[in-house]
């Protein structure tokens, strides 16, 4: 059976105090916007459409960029939620199945979840999702036997009775598609707010003889963020989780409390991860591998039996094949290193790719930028590259040469040379008293002449 | 009417088991006494007169470096606080109007607390300010009608009934300082201490038939640092505050535990700070403004749409435009760096002007120190620094020129120039395989010498 | 009276789902191992004998680093824990006096508390190490009058009067080594699990007429480490305590909670740590010395006045005298740094003698690796290194010289001399603008070919 998406990301998100779209504020080093569709894709959905409004642009393209195939619907003005999902009919037509109706705003429901929304379809026209509130607050209550739900009842309306009910709407709902639009056409704003509330349909639904059913979550997989304080407890419960799950999985932390994790971080089993480091998007760790303390990568792939940092930033494309040391102040971009490649101390390598058990010396630079263009460095493997050497890119060193430390290369080196671009060193005896003498004199005067 | 401070910073802070005055120890990157001076500044005092004694001479240097315009005071033996608020009375010579008396290892009095203060001296010859205890402990007990004070009660000295009073006093106190100093002249030291208690001025001037006042103020507002873990305590209160602070001024934290505030930080709004940076004294970061993960600031300006780090470290003097680049493993000291300025990796730039959207390569350094003195560089508009240079100052770099690679430019470049001071490159065929066999060989035969 | 140790460091630890031995996991930057050792070695034991299964080699190897005297008996199958005491059998063969059983497993026991139990042997044959648990479960209880051990139940066996009991053991045994070693002889594995345990002792011993005693400790000393997640908060409790212990002794922590210590952390009164430092083994810290937030430092030594950082990594065998500066980006390994010296910024100082009062320009590089063997560089005092020089060592620069910025010294500089290695600058007017040009049309051609 198909099913689809549809994600509400059109708000504005005033409380944030930001001109950012709310749903592109950012948890894990991914948009909120992709924590929805994340759990989306684990159902394989034949579409996903992202309902935009607030900063339409910046977010069809977060929305893409997450996954190409995404379709976009615009709403214009933001009329509720039914008037939302409405938006995503034109997006939605020829599209066979059930729709589950998500918000961009709410990272944490899990994939498992929807599966169960899906499986309640089978005895219930429209199926929504609700959880047990430990304060329920002014949430809509949900009146129902086992399953099956009866009706919501929104706090406003609610008899003591009902507000002493517990069990709240999350506001996530699934249909079918041709059910959940037809029953949308039909909810009215005849209400305080003049909105169109999408939770309408299920009494629209039971007018109709339709059967509403109950899927019960954990509220904390049904949290909203509405504020900054809220976005940022958000992250702390998401890396408290991404933490233990990687302690699960064997991974050592020396530190949990100070490792940072993105949405897709994978660490593998007895990799060792020191105090202090971040990851953003789109790293893969590989078992036995360690990044000691103070690390920022992002975009990167590390090999089993390599090590990293203290003080390494890996950045997109940095791929290191196993047994690479990637030393201190040293960052690495768009580069692969092979097999036992090293890069021990405040190098820059860019745009380069590196043979197998190469050294890389201090100070060595990947001259990728000409001031127009990028451009590649190519170096063999068991080569020596000098301390201080400047790589002019495009350049390449060949299999087993050496270039001199301090040497600037422009041209390429052949494999087994040795290249040296550098000046031969002059002692001149005695000189450096003498200027150092003429300094100070040069310094006492100026200080007279200040006084 | 105009408001004098008399700020009590003379004790050791024996508890602190250090040789540093107690007052000067740090609490968001300033001294402990700059906190108690930054809430009278804001009542923009006719005099501030700071009472020092312990390490007198660090902690007037302190006072002045905060506030040029303070007067200081020594008080030579601590014989209890209404000495040393005589000890101010000469500084005060001629002063106007009222004098509050705060102390130097208080530092979370707000202003608006002392501004209270100043409305009820309407009322009241002396104001104390009290607070309501959670647990009283041994603090001396208000004994008041409203805001009223009717007499102060040392713990030792109270009843079981006036034990049971939570209002607590907080020692600071407001007064005409013509009336301050008479009182305090009347104090005697004939208790177990044999300490001159300012306290008991409150007693004195209701002998005299004056009026006391009491205004509250919540009990963390009164918090005083006596020990090492106390200051701990008092810095994680005082980054929770900036830190929430700046969550609803509209700042994003990533992670709001891992930055650490100084007294003065000012960000803007959808400014952007990434986890694990540190403020030092005296930054702004304009709206719009990104800094990256592991960042060290202090002293310098980043304005909108400017980004810093991951690994970026600016010092004093550091003054970056809007759409300035500084990226990893970068030091910027006392440099002006136009708009849309690029120093990507591995620099130092220090005691320069950089030039609107120039562009500086890896492991660039302005050589500023000749081992006697510092001199700046100057480099254009539109320039291109290669990776390597070394701009020995005094020396300046023209618009739109370039430097290669490598190169130590000593002398002035003339715009749209290119200037070179490197060797060419030389490739010897074969030879670093020979090398590498001959060394390979001198390390077999020490080996050898060696067993 | 002598006393042997007798470490048991067998196990494998499942739970941890990891290939590394469990007791080899770190806590405090040192294998679990150590911490026990640790505190059996404040008892100055005549013998220390650790009894390694799982990953034996290994864990062999980590005992005798600690301590090279230590003796290692293998347990090739667990059989239980007096199965594990027996294999010590032989190489306690001729100690004379008790011998205390301790685990790898539980770092946190106390040396005060070892000794307790040697002094409780003046009255009874065997000692028991026992605490009151919060949550008792299913540990064994003891059934204790005074400070006699009556006998040890085990939860299984135990009545609901003696589950009651919340005296509960820990494991730890002492007893003569004779006697410890006769009982554990006749334990037999008559049980559920197959297993011979060392607690059954006890009975042997009372049933032979022997006294038996009782010690107890706080719970935290007996926690035992078992998964990561339990690792991960002995690490929390371990740094918690370090931390506090640090401020008691007068050292300055901004932010404690960013400070992680290792086992081994020494430092002075007045010492200034920043925020986000990590302590690695062997490090010794003196009075008034600053280290500057985001440290990396190793069995390394800062002497009393030196500044540290902020971005800086001390490596093993990095010695610092009085007031020496190591500013940002800087890397110091196994390098001796005089009184005063200074390097400031982005280098690499290795295997290197540095004299008093020099001074290293940015960007200066030991190039100590020659592909095969690793040198030595020696810097005389008062000598000034421009930045960007390469030092190939071996190679020596004399008192007061100076080397020219972005020289390469492949050869001893003479005291007073001025060492340069570098071409001569050449400025060509009017070439930049015309390569850019010359760029820019490139990337429009190739751009046209690609569309």
């Amino acid at each position: 059976m198909q099913v689809s998406l549809i994600i509400l990301a059109a708000g504005q998100g005033t409380r944030m105090n930001s001109d950012l779209p709310k749903v592109l504020h950012r948890l894990g080093a991914a948009p909120l916007l992709h924590h929805a569709m994340a759990a989306g894709r684990a159902l394989d959905p034949e579409r996903t459409v992202v309902v935009t409004g607030h900063g339409a642009l910046a977010v069809d393209k977060a929305a893409l960029a997450y996954d190409d195939r995404t379709l976009t619907a615009r709403q214009e003005e933001q009329l509720g939620t039914a008037h939302a999902v409405l938006q995503a009919e034109a997006a939605m037509q020829g599209a066979s199945g059930d729709a589950i109706v998500l918000y961009g705003d709410t990272p944490f429901i899990r994939a498992e979840t929807l599966e169960a929304m899906l499986e309640a379809r089978a005895r219930h026209a429209v199926v929504v999702l609700g959880f047990t509130a430990a304060d329920p607050g002014r949430y809509g209550r949900l009146v129902a036997r086992g399953d099956t739900l009866d009706r919501i009842v929104e706090y406003k309306d609610a008899t003591d009775q009902e507000r002493a009910i517990t069990l709240c709407n999350s506001g996530v709902i699934c249909a079918d598609a041709e059910t959940l639009f037809r029953l949308c056409h039909k909810v009215t704003n005849d209400n305080a707010a003049g909105e169109y509330y999408l939770t309408d349909i299920v009494a629209l639904a039971r007018a109709e003889g339709l059967s509403a059913g109950l899927v019960l979550c954990d509220e904390a997989e049904t949290l909203g963020i509405n504020t900054r304080a809220e976005l940022a407890q958000a992250e702390a419960l998401f890396q408290q989780r991404a933490r233990s799950e990687a302690l699960e999985n064997g991974v050592t932390l020396t530190a949990p409390d100070t490792v940072f994790f993105a949405l897709d971080t994978t660490i593998g089993r007895d990799a060792v991860i020191g105090p202090n480091v971040v990851f953003g998007p789109g790293v893969t760790i590989e078992s036995e591998a360690e990044v000691k303390a103070f690390c920022h990568l992002e975009g990167c792939h590390i090999s089993r039996g390599s090590d990293v940092g203290p003080f390494a930033r890996l950045r997109p494309g940095a791929e290191l094949a196993e047994h690479v040391h990637v030393g201190n102040f040293v960052e690495i971009k768009n580069a692969i290193l092979d097999e036992g490649v090293k890069v021990g101390h405040l190098s820059y390598i860019g745009d380069a790719d590196v043979g197998e058990f190469t050294n890389i010396g201090a100070g060595t630079v990947t001259c990728n930028y000409d001031g127009v263009m990028k451009h590649r460095t190519r170096i063999g493997k068991n080569a020596f590259i000098g301390s201080d050497t400047m790589l002019v890119a495009p350049v390449s060193v060949g299999n087993g040469a050496l270039t001199a430390s301090g040497s600037v290369i422009t041209e390429d080196v052949p494999a087994e040379a040795i290249a040296i671009g550098r000046a031969k060193q002059v002692n001149k005896e005695g000189l450096a008293t003498k200027l150092f003498e003429k300094l100070k004199s040069i310094k006492a005067s100026k200080a007279k002449g200040q006084s």
